[in-house]
Formats: C-alpha cells, structure tokens, sequence
C-alpha cells in the first residue's frame, strides 16, 4: 500500500519461503534494491533458468536439466548417465537433497533411487504417493542388464524414516537383493554422558567387533 | 557439482542474501523446487517485474514504479503525488523501509525525503554520496509554490544518526524552516529499572509538562 504492487509482491513471494517472516521478506527485497541493477537481473535470470529447465531425472527422480543426458526421449541426470558408477548399488533416499549429502561423504559410488518423501501416515502420505512402483520396475528392469545387489535404505532415523524402511524391506525380502540400512550409533564428536536411550540401545546392538 | 548449474545459481543468489547462508538456500531451492511449476513461474514473475518497474521517485527518492505518476519527464511515487499529504512538511529519512515504518502509525501526513544513507565517516559515507544537495534543491524550489515550514529529521537513535541530524542542521539552521528531530524517551513497555543511561538522560532532558 505504501509502496508499488511489484514490491509488495516479490515480498508476498520471500514471504512464503520456509522460516521468512515478513520483515525478512521485506529486508531481502529492499536488500535487492540497493544492489546495482546487474544484480537483480543476475537474480531474475537464475529463477527463469530453474523454472525452463529443471526437469526430474527418468530413472531416479533427482533434479536434471532439460536435454542433459537424453537417451531415447529420457533424461538422465549426471550420476545416473555416469559410466563410472556402481549401477549393482542403490541407495534409496527420501529427497535430493540426501543425494548431495551422501555424495559429499565421497564413500559412496552407486546409483540413488529418489522416493520423493516417506511413508507419513500423520501428513497421509501413503506408499502409492512414493516412487516404489518406479522402484520395484526400476529393480526389474535391472535383471536384464547389470542386476542391482545391494538396496542401502538411507532414512532419517525417525519414526517415518522407519516405517518406510519397514514397508521396503517386506517388499524385497523375497528377492535375494542384500537388504541394507545406515548405522545407529553414536556421532562423531558427541559425548556418552548426553546421549538419549534409543541411541546409546542402538550402538550397543551394533557394537563392532575390533 | 551434484545437481545441475541452474539450481547451484539460484542457490549461490539466495546465499547472498543478507543472513542467508548455504544450507538455508539449498533449503529454499529445494522447496521451491517441491512447489507445483505455477509458484515457481509467480516467483520469478514478481523478480521479472521488480527488475523491470521499480525506478526512484524524483522527488522523494522512494521507489515507484515507471509511468506512475508521471509530470512532465519526471515519476512521482504515490506519495509525492497525493495531493491530500500536506506538502509544508518534511520528513527526512535514511531509506526507504523507514518510509513504510512511519506510514504504519498513520501520524504523518506530510511529505517525506529519503537520504539513501546517513553519515558514516567509519564506512567512509560522506554528505556528497546522500541526497542531502538534492534536499537543499527541493527546498529552495518549494519556495515558489508551498513553501516547507518544518523539517523532520527521523533517522536511527545512534552515531551516525546523530552525525546526519548535526550536519543538516548546520545548514538549515540559517533559514527560517523549523527544524524537529523524533522524541528520545523510554519506549513503550520498557522498564525504567532496565532503561540504559543515555535514554534515561534524555527522558529526564525532555521531559514533558502534564
């Protein structure tokens, strides 16, 4: 009201974002203002690049670009269209950004399966609103070329994380397909003294041999 | 490295972002990215829009839009073109936010001046890079029509505040147009017990007849 509608509106629009309040949404934009124009066109062209041409990848749903590696009208994103990947693993995750964490580990070298969330039956998210049956295919389809061994189930460790493990894992049990998940336990750095039960139950499950 | 160049460009615009960092700008691409294709292509409207639209009033030097109120080759924001706000006072203000926060007591209903900046000899902002000439300018011009009889300076209770409302009042001094500065007291809801030295000084200075 005080200020032009396209103002107010790219506030409305901060506004939205996860954990911005309007007073940061109105710094942010204000912010934007006092940069040269450059900038703020630097801005507007990396939005217009996302919306034209980010696409999901064919085989496992992480983030690709339009025509990155189109193989017969499909497109791959770079670890998948990667010869050097193990394409025997996969690590099953719950959003893409799980992939850049595991990746920056630099321990891992399989393929990732992108589920597009967990089972959730608070939010009622349901199976059928998960990438399985792409799974399911996608594990199928392997036995022709270079069979998948290994499904590494890499959750949050939290009821939902579990429960997803739980569906998956009944599903695949009957295949001979090695069924992993990651180490409870405890982190790197923390103290004994200040860990909770369920963490200290699980590392003392898991204790390894030496 | 792990995602395409257009979402790690849309994640390095948000990092810049004054208290954004790296993780907090993955998290909104990643949301937005969550989001059905039509919020993405708003967002990026509302961007296109400011980048394109947004120019400073010619008077005032608040934001406003191209062709708004246009007079004569010059764009007036809505302000300085409402002919309802009395024009014989002034409010002169450090940015343009300061603008919304005084409309929003809807106690003035003058005309404001926005220095784009105060006085900061640390960050070596002199008087030549604020709009303090184009002040002088406006105020000899005003002569001729409604001449300005009072001059707010409403800037941030510090040392560069301080130093701004010291030097414009050198030179406004000379004239005959009263020169006002924003009570300095006890906020609302403060605790005298809690009041620092300075404020509790001041309040005493000034303090008010009953």
């Amino acid at each position: 009201m005080f200020f032009p509608s396209s103002i107010q509106n790219l506030i409305n629009q901060f506004n939205k974002l996860p954990g911005i309040g309007i007073k940061t949404a109105e710094k942010f934009v204000f912010y934007l203002l006092k940069q040269p124009k450059g900038k703020l066109k630097e801005f507007n062209l990396a939005f217009e690049e996302l919306e034209k041409k980010i696409i999901k990848c064919s085989l496992c749903f992480n983030f690709t670009e339009i025509n990155n590696f189109n193989k017969d009208g499909f497109n791959f994103c770079s670890i998948c269209a990667d010869s050097q990947r193990d394409k025997s693993i996969l690590c099953v995750i719950a959003e893409p950004q799980d992939l850049l964490t595991i990746e920056k580990t630099n321990e891992y070298h399989g393929l990732y399966h992108i589920l597009n969330g967990v089972i959730n039956t608070i939010k009622e998210i349901g199976p059928e609103r998960l990438k399985i049956k792409e799974l399911i295919q996608r594990i199928r389809n392997s036995q022709s070329s270079t069979p998948v061994k290994e499904i590494i189930l890499a959750f949050n460790p939290d009821i939902e994380g579990e429960t997803t493990i739980l569906y998956l894992t009944k599903i695949f049990k009957p295949s001979k397909i090695k069924i992993t998940r990651l180490a409870r336990g405890l982190p790197m750095g923390s103290e004994l003294e200040y860990a909770d039960e369920i963490t200290l139950t699980n590392a003392l499950k898991n204790r390894q041999n030496l």
